[in-house]
């Protein structure tokens, strides 16, 4: 007999409502936008070159939500040519040192899970 | 004129390597899993009661790719009828602080990413 979820538990919605959260920040090129911006203001073109194999397209997607969740400041300075600057936001800044953080594991550990892989590959199937 | 990525460059070889890892482990689905694993040793079922709204066949996707990653253990007990159990390896334990940061924070911060979104949807088109 299946568990019925019950979605009016406040604390399972505030749970399923963080999950939805993660899974947009937590996709590949929000973490590199978020960690391409820690500490710098940087143009469309200057992020594109500090995020290596992002396409055109999907920078522009991924600024875009980033600057809907409140995440990322684009300022657009009356200049001519026009100017589009890229920030991280108050709140942009508290997930920066996370987003970092986990950066830099993945970074590390990066051996570890290519090794744990080759053996997972090696094992006889059971 | 385009800038060619130089992915014979170590450094950003290694970045993009990162990059493919956090894009996983960044998985709505992993964190979850991750979480629900903290500090505890959970059977299938167990799992899946903790991880609200996750199907049968997501949790047995997520569960092999953290096990392939070498982030979950799976231990299969010789009993009748047998018992299989799922905990964090010492690879699996590095993460779990920062899984459980970013889980706080999105939880923490959700009501804040909601305002932002109401903001942008409500701006005039420019």
């Amino acid at each position: 007999m299946e568990v019925t979820v019950q979605v009016s538990d406040p604390e399972v919605a505030r749970l399923c409502e963080a999950r939805q959260i993660l899974n947009r920040v937590g996709d590949k090129w929000s973490i590199a936008v978020i960690y391409a911006l820690d500490g710098a203001t940087l143009r469309f073109t200057e992020l594109r070159r500090e995020v290596h194999g992002i396409s055109q397209r999907m920078l522009t997607a991924t600024l875009r939500t980033l600057e809907r969740d409140g995440l990322v400041r684009r300022t657009v300075h009356p200049v001519v040519p026009p100017r589009v600057d890229y920030e991280l936001t108050d709140l942009g800044n508290t997930l920066r040192g996370t987003v970092c953080t986990l950066m830099t594991w993945a970074v590390n550990h990066a051996d570890d899970i290519a090794k744990a892989r080759a053996e997972y590959d090696a094992r006889p199937a059971s």
